[in-house]
């Protein structure tokens, strides 16, 4: 018997969240439990998780119990007041107590966010949390916040979401002094709306701004975080999804289905499986809600079982990184000294 | 000698707006005056012009002259003030005073959009134009509108663009009861930010709605038309140009170079030429300013010949479809009856 080296961390695990939950969510915190240093609360209910866990449980894996699940079209606001004994709510609950430190959910987006912010709240100078999420580009990822956390903010908040943008790229990317950029329409300074023309103003106050950027130009390999609202963040990220679908359906649709009329397109397969690979949300695995006193990672609803695993390595990388930590010691810049 | 049968429409051509203008221009112009009904009118400095077109110039095109350039970084202001004898200034006027009906430019769309506005101004019911786009999709197209014309609109200013968007759907694309879809994060009714929950409302009210759409769902068959405002429309846009590039980027890098090696990957170069035709804005050609007594086609700046010759044709279409009489009848909707 090996004597594994465990952390003192724990990420506490959203069981009944998702639309392949439990199923999924087990088999990939299962997978991930073979690799990750942290401890794994596995919350749901035991009578659906035991017979997926089977005989042998990882030692680094517990199976913590509730009695509701949050569903998909539940109203945050209804999933915070009535079901305050569902997966979700244990796990936050689990961080709340300082038996795990990050939570990660496949469930609804808007619960998941609602109620880490309740009971977690923002690090200091933080006042809107923000959805990080990576996207793939010609330098392997860029960061995009905020991707869905908070859809009506101010210019000012961009100026947090730069910061802790700037945190989670340099502990948790490898980018060493990473810039930001604001996502607008134009690159010249000075284009876009009312919103994008004061951020320019309040961003342009620091060193870390790298100037405008538009949708075009978001997949170059010098792009290390861009910001911009949450409404404009979710189109984008919807919006790359549904072209990258829509080209591979169309270039699928242009190999023959004869047997031996679709020979020649046999290297085709080998063409795109680095691209698969690299446009696959799953080996992202979920995003990290940026700004609160810890750490929740939001799954796609979709997230089948390679994706949770991604999911909690990336919250494992996240505690080991200390990425709260340090966007807590970067938003001290916007702090009255 | 076939005698032709010439409309009554003409058409002004910013012959010096562009990156490759006026060559690509002239060109593009040349290739149209071919088979457009509408007459041509080459705007530009005759000098410059003269040589591109040679000595068999077709009967149904010619040069108007004028002695100024907006360039591609002029502030729309200036352009207006300082230039009143560009080549865009010279083509607005020339359908301003009757003598042609719309315009097509590839230079500088600010400058295009707020010149076509201060002379032309808003149809009846119409307070803010909006750049009406044609997207791939599964079912062939779909029209995106604001591309960039009005930054900061009301929720309301939304309904206009869905009337103008259906006329043009109707007249241009020979779309039946064309439906408006509003691009939105998330796709049930309620869903998404201030703006975009008021928009609902408002929207709600017309059997022509069709309700929310997610950036994943544009590229459906069965979307006609999507509204949003000009900083969201303008993104989408741009995004899908980027993840479109990045994606055929990637599939070429994945093809060996050694001219050996890469034979089994000649079936691909097939493969791609419907798709590269599909998602090639020079087929497009140009988006039509929607909302003005006049039409003005915008094109890329980077346009080619074939760009150019694709937004003459369009701008003919549109014309000959009386987009603008059509637009008229749509607004009388919402105007006080």
């Amino acid at each position: 018997m090996i004597l594994q080296k465990v952390s003192e961390f724990g990420i506490a695990i959203d069981a009944m969240g998702g639309d392949y939950a439990p199923e999924q969510v087990v088999l990939g915190a299962l997978a991930s439990a073979n690799y990750v240093k942290s401890r794994l609360y596995l919350v749901g209910n035991p009578e659906r998780l035991s017979p997926l866990l089977g005989s042998s449980v990882p030692a680094n894996l517990e199976v913590v119990a509730s009695t509701q699940v949050v569903e998909m079209d539940d109203k945050p606001v209804d999933a915070i007041r009535k079901k305050k004994d569902s997966s979700m709510a244990v796990a936050i609950r689990l961080v709340s107590e300082g038996k795990a430190h990050a939570m990660v959910s496949a469930g609804n987006t808007g619960a998941a966010t609602a109620a880490s912010l309740l009971a977690w709240r923002q690090l200091p100078g933080v006042h809107r949390p923000a959805i990080a999420t990576l996207m793939p580009s010609r330098g392997g990822h860029f960061l995009l916040l905020d991707a869905g956390a908070s859809p009506d903010i101010d210019a000012e908040n961009l100026v947090e979401f730069g910061l802790m943008g700037i945190a989670y790229a340099e502990a948790v990317m490898g980018r060493k002094k990473a810039k930001v950029h604001l996502l607008n329409i134009g690159e010249e300074p000075g284009k876009g709306n009312a919103f994008s023309k004061r951020a320019q103003d309040l961003l342009g106050q620091y060193e870390w701004f790298a100037g405008n950027i538009e949708g075009k130009d978001l997949f170059r390999a010098d792009v290390d975080v861009v910001v911009c609202d949450a409404f404009v963040g979710n189109v984008v990220l919807k919006t790359a999804e549904g072209v990258a679908e829509f080209m591979v359906e169309m270039i699928r649709e242009q190999v023959p289905t004869n047997p031996i009329a679709k020979l020649p397109y046999a290297p085709l397969r080998k063409l795109f499986a680095p691209i698969r690979k690299k446009m696959d949300y799953a080996e992202v695995g979920g995003s990290p809600l940026l700004g609160l006193n810890h750490l929740t990672f939001i799954s796609h609803g979709r997230s089948n079982a390679r994706a949770i695993e991604c999911a909690i390595a990336a919250a494992d990388n996240a505690l080991q990184a200390d990425v709260t930590g340090k966007i807590r010691s970067r938003m001290a810049e916007l702090l009255p000294g």
